[in-house]
Protein backbone atom coordinates (compact mmCIF):
# COMPACT_ATOMS: atom_id res chain seq x y z
CA UNK A 1 0.00 0.00 0.00
CA UNK A 2 1.12 3.82 -1.09
CA UNK A 3 1.78 5.85 2.00
CA UNK A 4 -0.06 8.35 0.24
CA UNK A 5 -3.52 6.87 1.29
CA UNK A 6 -2.45 5.34 4.94
CA UNK A 7 -0.25 6.62 7.44
CA UNK A 8 3.01 4.72 8.80
CA UNK A 9 1.22 4.22 11.80
CA UNK A 10 -1.53 2.14 9.98
CA UNK A 11 0.78 0.54 7.67
CA UNK A 12 3.02 -1.06 10.85
CA UNK A 13 -0.49 -1.90 12.77
CA UNK A 14 -1.37 -4.10 9.63
CA UNK A 15 2.17 -5.24 9.19
CA UNK A 16 2.52 -6.59 12.92
CA UNK A 17 -1.13 -7.85 12.93
CA UNK A 18 -0.76 -9.75 9.14
CA UNK A 19 1.64 -11.68 11.43
CA UNK A 20 -1.01 -13.30 13.61
CA UNK A 21 -1.55 -17.17 13.44
CA UNK A 22 -4.51 -16.94 10.61
CA UNK A 23 -4.21 -13.94 9.66
CA UNK A 24 -2.90 -12.75 5.99
CA UNK A 25 -2.28 -9.29 4.69
CA UNK A 26 -6.46 -8.43 3.61
CA UNK A 27 -7.51 -10.08 7.32
CA UNK A 28 -5.16 -7.82 8.91
CA UNK A 29 -6.12 -4.44 7.47
CA UNK A 30 -9.57 -5.88 7.56
CA UNK A 31 -8.85 -6.25 12.02
CA UNK A 32 -7.32 -3.06 11.98
CA UNK A 33 -10.01 -0.87 10.66
CA UNK A 34 -12.10 -2.33 13.15
CA UNK A 35 -9.73 -1.59 15.91
CA UNK A 36 -9.68 1.86 14.40
CA UNK A 37 -13.25 1.61 14.67
CA UNK A 38 -13.92 -0.04 17.76
CA UNK A 39 -11.25 2.77 19.44
CA UNK A 40 -12.20 3.69 22.98
CA UNK A 41 -13.85 -0.19 23.50
CA UNK A 42 -11.40 -2.56 22.14
CA UNK A 43 -7.93 -0.80 20.03
CA UNK A 44 -6.60 0.93 23.68
CA UNK A 45 -8.13 -1.42 25.85
CA UNK A 46 -5.93 -4.74 23.81
CA UNK A 47 -3.01 -2.30 23.58
CA UNK A 48 -2.88 -2.23 27.55
CA UNK A 49 -3.79 -5.60 27.96
CA UNK A 50 -0.92 -6.65 25.40
CA UNK A 51 1.64 -4.16 27.09
CA UNK A 52 0.29 -5.74 30.44
CA UNK A 53 1.00 -9.20 29.32
CA UNK A 54 4.01 -8.43 27.83
CA UNK A 55 5.98 -6.73 30.96
CA UNK A 56 4.00 -9.17 33.54
CA UNK A 57 3.79 -12.76 32.18
CA UNK A 58 6.72 -14.64 32.51
CA UNK A 59 7.54 -18.60 31.84
CA UNK A 60 7.26 -20.45 34.93
CA UNK A 61 10.49 -22.11 35.89
CA UNK A 62 9.64 -25.12 37.62
CA UNK A 63 6.89 -26.16 34.89
CA UNK A 64 6.69 -24.11 31.70
CA UNK A 65 3.28 -22.52 31.95
CA UNK A 66 2.54 -18.53 31.70
CA UNK A 67 1.59 -16.31 34.66
CA UNK A 68 1.95 -13.43 36.68
CA UNK A 69 3.30 -15.51 39.51
CA UNK A 70 6.73 -16.94 39.76
CA UNK A 71 6.41 -20.45 40.51
CA UNK A 72 2.78 -20.00 38.43
CA UNK A 73 -0.73 -20.38 40.38
CA UNK A 74 -0.90 -24.15 39.74
CA UNK A 75 2.62 -24.52 41.16
CA UNK A 76 2.33 -22.90 44.29
CA UNK A 77 -1.40 -23.87 45.10
CA UNK A 78 -2.06 -25.85 47.80
CA UNK A 79 -4.11 -29.69 47.58
CA UNK A 80 -2.35 -30.68 44.52
CA UNK A 81 -1.15 -33.71 44.16
CA UNK A 82 2.86 -33.46 44.42
CA UNK A 83 3.75 -37.01 43.24
CA UNK A 84 1.82 -36.44 40.13
CA UNK A 85 3.23 -34.71 37.00
CA UNK A 86 1.29 -34.10 33.31
CA UNK A 87 3.46 -33.53 30.53
CA UNK A 88 1.54 -31.49 27.95
CA UNK A 89 3.05 -30.33 24.64
CA UNK A 90 1.79 -26.64 25.33
CA UNK A 91 -0.04 -24.11 27.68
CA UNK A 92 -2.99 -24.70 25.99
CA UNK A 93 -3.35 -28.63 26.78
CA UNK A 94 -2.43 -27.39 30.55
CA UNK A 95 -5.70 -24.79 29.98
CA UNK A 96 -8.03 -27.85 28.20
CA UNK A 97 -7.17 -30.05 31.28
CA UNK A 98 -7.47 -27.47 33.90
CA UNK A 99 -10.88 -26.77 32.12
CA UNK A 100 -11.87 -29.87 32.43
CA UNK A 101 -11.11 -29.58 36.35
CA UNK A 102 -10.53 -33.58 37.31
CA UNK A 103 -7.02 -33.09 37.45
CA UNK A 104 -5.11 -32.17 40.25
CA UNK A 105 -2.20 -32.95 40.03
CA UNK A 106 0.99 -30.77 38.39
CA UNK A 107 2.11 -30.27 35.26
CA UNK A 108 5.06 -30.20 33.09
CA UNK A 109 5.11 -27.70 29.65
CA UNK A 110 7.61 -29.05 26.96
CA UNK A 111 7.07 -25.96 24.92
CA UNK A 112 6.37 -27.68 21.42
CA UNK A 113 7.30 -31.36 20.56
CA UNK A 114 10.35 -32.97 18.42
CA UNK A 115 9.84 -32.54 15.00
CA UNK A 116 12.80 -33.50 12.20
CA UNK A 117 10.86 -31.22 9.88
CA UNK A 118 10.79 -27.82 11.74
CA UNK A 119 14.26 -28.46 13.11
CA UNK A 120 13.27 -29.21 16.84
CA UNK A 121 15.42 -31.47 18.77
CA UNK A 122 15.12 -32.22 22.36
CA UNK A 123 16.96 -29.18 23.86
CA UNK A 124 14.50 -27.13 22.18
CA UNK A 125 11.90 -28.53 24.38
CA UNK A 126 12.07 -28.41 28.53
CA UNK A 127 12.86 -32.07 28.92
CA UNK A 128 16.02 -31.45 30.72
CA UNK A 129 13.99 -29.44 33.31
CA UNK A 130 11.82 -32.41 33.46
CA UNK A 131 14.40 -35.31 34.15
CA UNK A 132 15.65 -32.57 36.93
CA UNK A 133 12.44 -32.45 39.12
CA UNK A 134 11.50 -36.08 38.30
CA UNK A 135 15.43 -36.25 39.45
CA UNK A 136 14.96 -34.42 42.72
CA UNK A 137 12.73 -37.05 43.89
CA UNK A 138 8.76 -37.54 45.34
CA UNK A 139 7.25 -38.17 41.77
CA UNK A 140 5.46 -41.24 41.77
CA UNK A 141 4.03 -41.11 38.30
CA UNK A 142 4.62 -39.05 35.28
CA UNK A 143 1.51 -38.98 32.19
CA UNK A 144 2.32 -38.56 28.76
CA UNK A 145 -0.45 -36.00 28.28
CA UNK A 146 0.97 -35.46 24.68
CA UNK A 147 -1.33 -34.88 21.35
CA UNK A 148 -2.12 -37.85 19.62
CA UNK A 149 0.08 -36.97 16.42
CA UNK A 150 3.30 -38.82 15.36
CA UNK A 151 5.28 -35.71 16.07
CA UNK A 152 3.59 -35.79 19.57
CA UNK A 153 3.75 -39.56 20.33
CA UNK A 154 7.43 -40.17 19.00
CA UNK A 155 8.61 -37.16 21.63
CA UNK A 156 6.24 -38.82 24.43
CA UNK A 157 8.27 -42.04 23.60
CA UNK A 158 12.03 -39.62 23.46
CA UNK A 159 10.30 -38.64 27.15
CA UNK A 160 9.59 -42.22 28.58
CA UNK A 161 13.03 -43.37 27.39
CA UNK A 162 14.95 -40.41 29.27
CA UNK A 163 12.91 -41.01 32.11
CA UNK A 164 13.38 -44.95 32.17
CA UNK A 165 14.89 -46.92 35.57
CA UNK A 166 14.23 -44.00 37.59
CA UNK A 167 11.27 -45.66 39.54
CA UNK A 168 8.55 -43.80 38.48
CA UNK A 169 5.64 -44.87 36.25
CA UNK A 170 4.93 -43.54 33.19
CA UNK A 171 1.53 -43.45 31.85
CA UNK A 172 -0.35 -42.18 28.58
CA UNK A 173 -3.94 -40.86 28.23
CA UNK A 174 -6.71 -43.68 27.35
CA UNK A 175 -7.32 -43.55 23.14
CA UNK A 176 -11.24 -44.10 22.71
CA UNK A 177 -14.83 -42.70 20.93
CA UNK A 178 -14.56 -39.26 22.65
CA UNK A 179 -18.14 -38.50 24.97
CA UNK A 180 -20.63 -38.02 22.44
CA UNK A 181 -18.80 -38.91 20.01
CA UNK A 182 -20.77 -40.86 16.69
CA UNK A 183 -18.64 -43.87 15.26
CA UNK A 184 -19.63 -42.99 11.81
CA UNK A 185 -17.65 -39.85 12.20
CA UNK A 186 -14.41 -42.08 13.94
CA UNK A 187 -10.93 -43.09 11.80
CA UNK A 188 -9.91 -46.69 12.02
CA UNK A 189 -7.26 -46.47 14.39
CA UNK A 190 -9.11 -44.86 17.15
CA UNK A 191 -11.66 -47.69 16.43
CA UNK A 192 -9.43 -50.04 16.68
CA UNK A 193 -7.77 -48.40 20.00
CA UNK A 194 -11.78 -48.32 21.75
CA UNK A 195 -11.84 -51.62 20.81
CA UNK A 196 -8.95 -52.93 22.16
CA UNK A 197 -9.02 -51.27 25.49
CA UNK A 198 -13.11 -52.05 25.43
CA UNK A 199 -14.25 -52.65 29.26
CA UNK A 200 -16.85 -54.73 30.93
CA UNK A 201 -19.95 -53.60 31.61
CA UNK A 202 -19.86 -53.72 35.85
CA UNK B 1 -11.02 -20.77 31.96
CA UNK B 2 -10.63 -20.69 35.63
CA UNK B 3 -8.12 -18.72 37.60
CA UNK B 4 -6.19 -20.71 38.64
CA UNK B 5 -4.43 -22.21 35.74
CA UNK B 6 -4.22 -18.68 33.61
CA UNK B 7 -3.59 -15.49 35.58
CA UNK B 8 -6.31 -12.52 35.10
CA UNK B 9 -3.59 -10.95 32.70
CA UNK B 10 -3.94 -13.83 30.17
CA UNK B 11 -7.52 -14.34 30.21
CA UNK B 12 -8.12 -10.37 29.23
CA UNK B 13 -6.21 -10.73 26.81
CA UNK B 14 -7.45 -13.77 25.28
CA UNK B 15 -11.03 -12.37 25.63
CA UNK B 16 -9.48 -9.27 23.99
CA UNK B 17 -8.40 -10.90 21.30
CA UNK B 18 -11.56 -13.59 21.05
CA UNK B 19 -13.41 -9.92 19.76
CA UNK B 20 -11.58 -9.55 16.60
CA UNK B 21 -12.89 -10.46 13.19
CA UNK B 22 -12.47 -14.03 12.60
CA UNK B 23 -11.73 -15.10 16.02
CA UNK B 24 -13.11 -17.06 18.37
CA UNK B 25 -11.88 -18.37 22.32
CA UNK B 26 -9.82 -20.98 20.80
CA UNK B 27 -7.83 -19.21 17.94
CA UNK B 28 -8.19 -16.26 20.69
CA UNK B 29 -6.01 -18.41 22.99
CA UNK B 30 -3.67 -19.69 20.18
CA UNK B 31 -3.03 -16.07 19.53
CA UNK B 32 -2.55 -14.99 22.82
CA UNK B 33 -0.13 -17.98 23.22
CA UNK B 34 1.70 -17.17 20.09
CA UNK B 35 2.12 -13.36 21.04
CA UNK B 36 3.76 -14.23 24.47
CA UNK B 37 6.02 -16.51 22.90
CA UNK B 38 7.37 -13.28 20.80
CA UNK B 39 7.45 -11.24 23.62
CA UNK B 40 9.80 -8.94 22.08
CA UNK B 41 9.35 -9.04 18.35
CA UNK B 42 5.37 -9.01 18.33
CA UNK B 43 3.71 -8.92 21.67
CA UNK B 44 5.39 -5.29 22.82
CA UNK B 45 5.77 -3.79 19.18
CA UNK B 46 1.85 -4.65 18.38
CA UNK B 47 1.18 -3.44 21.76
CA UNK B 48 2.49 -0.15 21.18
CA UNK B 49 1.66 -0.14 17.22
CA UNK B 50 -2.24 -0.28 18.76
CA UNK B 51 -1.62 2.15 21.36
CA UNK B 52 -0.26 4.69 18.76
CA UNK B 53 -2.37 4.14 16.32
CA UNK B 54 -5.22 4.49 18.62
CA UNK B 55 -4.11 7.71 19.89
CA UNK B 56 -2.97 9.38 17.05
CA UNK B 57 -5.43 8.45 14.12
CA UNK B 58 -8.62 9.78 13.57
CA UNK B 59 -11.46 10.32 11.08
CA UNK B 60 -10.50 12.37 8.31
CA UNK B 61 -13.01 15.64 8.41
CA UNK B 62 -13.37 15.74 4.69
CA UNK B 63 -13.27 12.25 3.17
CA UNK B 64 -13.92 10.09 6.30
CA UNK B 65 -10.65 8.26 5.56
CA UNK B 66 -8.17 7.44 8.77
CA UNK B 67 -4.68 9.49 8.99
CA UNK B 68 -3.05 10.64 11.55
CA UNK B 69 -3.19 14.10 9.34
CA UNK B 70 -6.56 16.07 9.82
CA UNK B 71 -7.49 16.49 6.74
CA UNK B 72 -5.75 13.33 5.35
CA UNK B 73 -2.66 12.97 3.26
CA UNK B 74 -4.96 12.20 0.45
CA UNK B 75 -7.19 15.65 0.94
CA UNK B 76 -4.15 17.56 1.75
CA UNK B 77 -1.95 15.88 -1.08
CA UNK B 78 -1.32 18.23 -4.31
CA UNK B 79 -1.62 17.30 -7.99
CA UNK B 80 -5.23 15.67 -7.66
CA UNK B 81 -7.94 16.41 -9.53
CA UNK B 82 -10.65 18.49 -7.22
CA UNK B 83 -13.38 18.25 -9.43
CA UNK B 84 -13.52 14.38 -9.07
CA UNK B 85 -14.63 12.42 -5.94
CA UNK B 86 -15.16 8.68 -5.72
CA UNK B 87 -17.20 7.64 -3.40
CA UNK B 88 -16.25 3.72 -0.95
CA UNK B 89 -17.61 1.92 1.28
CA UNK B 90 -15.03 1.99 3.22
CA UNK B 91 -11.24 2.93 4.46
CA UNK B 92 -9.90 -0.69 2.53
CA UNK B 93 -11.49 -0.05 -0.67
CA UNK B 94 -9.92 3.40 -0.15
CA UNK B 95 -6.76 1.44 -0.03
CA UNK B 96 -7.45 -0.65 -3.18
CA UNK B 97 -8.16 2.29 -4.98
CA UNK B 98 -4.61 3.31 -3.93
CA UNK B 99 -2.81 0.07 -4.73
CA UNK B 100 -4.16 0.50 -8.21
CA UNK B 101 -2.53 4.14 -8.68
CA UNK B 102 -4.83 4.68 -11.77
CA UNK B 103 -7.23 7.00 -9.64
CA UNK B 104 -6.09 10.49 -9.42
CA UNK B 105 -8.92 12.50 -7.49
CA UNK B 106 -10.21 12.85 -3.99
CA UNK B 107 -12.06 10.19 -2.32
CA UNK B 108 -15.68 10.77 -0.08
CA UNK B 109 -15.87 7.40 2.56
CA UNK B 110 -19.31 6.28 3.20
CA UNK B 111 -17.93 4.20 6.36
CA UNK B 112 -20.28 1.08 5.44
CA UNK B 113 -23.47 0.88 3.34
CA UNK B 114 -27.22 1.13 4.13
CA UNK B 115 -29.04 -2.23 5.32
CA UNK B 116 -32.69 -2.62 6.86
CA UNK B 117 -31.30 -5.69 8.21
CA UNK B 118 -28.37 -4.25 10.18
CA UNK B 119 -30.54 -0.99 10.96
CA UNK B 120 -27.98 1.14 9.26
CA UNK B 121 -29.86 4.26 7.63
CA UNK B 122 -28.63 6.97 5.60
CA UNK B 123 -28.01 8.91 8.67
CA UNK B 124 -25.29 6.51 9.92
CA UNK B 125 -23.20 6.67 7.21
CA UNK B 126 -21.01 10.39 5.98
CA UNK B 127 -23.77 10.82 3.22
CA UNK B 128 -24.76 14.50 4.42
CA UNK B 129 -20.99 15.89 4.30
CA UNK B 130 -20.51 14.16 0.39
CA UNK B 131 -23.77 16.48 -0.18
CA UNK B 132 -22.37 19.45 1.66
CA UNK B 133 -19.17 18.84 -0.45
CA UNK B 134 -20.88 18.91 -3.93
CA UNK B 135 -23.35 21.90 -2.31
CA UNK B 136 -19.76 24.03 -1.61
CA UNK B 137 -19.12 23.72 -5.78
CA UNK B 138 -16.45 22.71 -7.72
CA UNK B 139 -16.98 19.19 -8.58
CA UNK B 140 -17.34 18.11 -11.87
CA UNK B 141 -17.91 13.46 -11.39
CA UNK B 142 -18.54 11.73 -8.46
CA UNK B 143 -17.86 7.98 -8.90
CA UNK B 144 -20.13 5.56 -6.95
CA UNK B 145 -17.86 3.30 -6.58
CA UNK B 146 -19.37 0.89 -4.24
CA UNK B 147 -19.55 -3.08 -3.41
CA UNK B 148 -21.39 -4.96 -6.29
CA UNK B 149 -24.01 -6.19 -3.35
CA UNK B 150 -27.65 -5.78 -3.33
CA UNK B 151 -26.51 -3.13 -0.46
CA UNK B 152 -23.77 -1.59 -1.94
CA UNK B 153 -26.30 -0.93 -5.32
CA UNK B 154 -29.54 0.31 -2.94
CA UNK B 155 -26.46 2.56 -1.30
CA UNK B 156 -25.35 3.67 -4.57
CA UNK B 157 -29.28 4.63 -5.76
CA UNK B 158 -30.08 6.56 -2.88
CA UNK B 159 -26.73 8.77 -3.09
CA UNK B 160 -27.68 9.23 -6.76
CA UNK B 161 -31.00 10.24 -5.94
CA UNK B 162 -29.39 13.10 -3.21
CA UNK B 163 -27.28 14.33 -5.32
CA UNK B 164 -29.88 14.67 -8.62
CA UNK B 165 -30.15 18.09 -9.76
CA UNK B 166 -26.73 19.49 -8.69
CA UNK B 167 -24.85 19.82 -12.08
CA UNK B 168 -22.64 16.82 -11.15
CA UNK B 169 -22.26 13.91 -13.17
CA UNK B 170 -22.83 9.93 -11.59
CA UNK B 171 -20.73 7.04 -12.27
CA UNK B 172 -20.44 3.55 -11.65
CA UNK B 173 -18.04 1.12 -11.70
CA UNK B 174 -17.84 -0.80 -14.99
CA UNK B 175 -18.97 -4.35 -14.64
CA UNK B 176 -17.59 -6.83 -17.06
CA UNK B 177 -14.89 -9.88 -16.74
CA UNK B 178 -11.88 -9.10 -14.26
CA UNK B 179 -8.48 -9.09 -15.97
CA UNK B 180 -7.24 -12.32 -15.71
CA UNK B 181 -10.67 -13.97 -15.13
CA UNK B 182 -11.91 -16.98 -16.39
CA UNK B 183 -15.51 -17.11 -18.02
CA UNK B 184 -16.21 -20.61 -16.46
CA UNK B 185 -15.63 -19.39 -13.50
CA UNK B 186 -17.85 -15.96 -13.42
CA UNK B 187 -21.45 -16.06 -12.38
CA UNK B 188 -24.35 -14.77 -14.89
CA UNK B 189 -24.54 -11.32 -13.93
CA UNK B 190 -21.58 -10.93 -14.55
CA UNK B 191 -21.29 -12.25 -18.28
CA UNK B 192 -24.48 -10.85 -18.99
CA UNK B 193 -23.27 -7.26 -18.34
CA UNK B 194 -19.69 -7.69 -19.93
CA UNK B 195 -21.76 -8.69 -23.03
CA UNK B 196 -23.99 -6.02 -22.90
CA UNK B 197 -20.94 -3.63 -22.48
CA UNK B 198 -18.60 -5.43 -24.78
CA UNK B 199 -16.47 -3.39 -27.03
CA UNK B 200 -15.16 -2.91 -30.42
CA UNK B 201 -11.91 -4.51 -31.54
CA UNK B 202 -10.85 -0.85 -32.40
Amino acid sequence: MSQRSAGPEILRLIELMSRLPGFGPRSARRAALFLLKQRDTLLLPLAEAMSDAGHRIEKCSVCGNYDTLQPCAVCQSGGRDEGLICVVEDVPDLWALERGGSYKGRYHVLGGVMSAVDGVTPDDLNIPSLISRVDAGGIREVILALNATFEGQNTAHYVADQLAGKGVQITYLAHGVPVGGELDHLDDGTLAAALRARRSSE
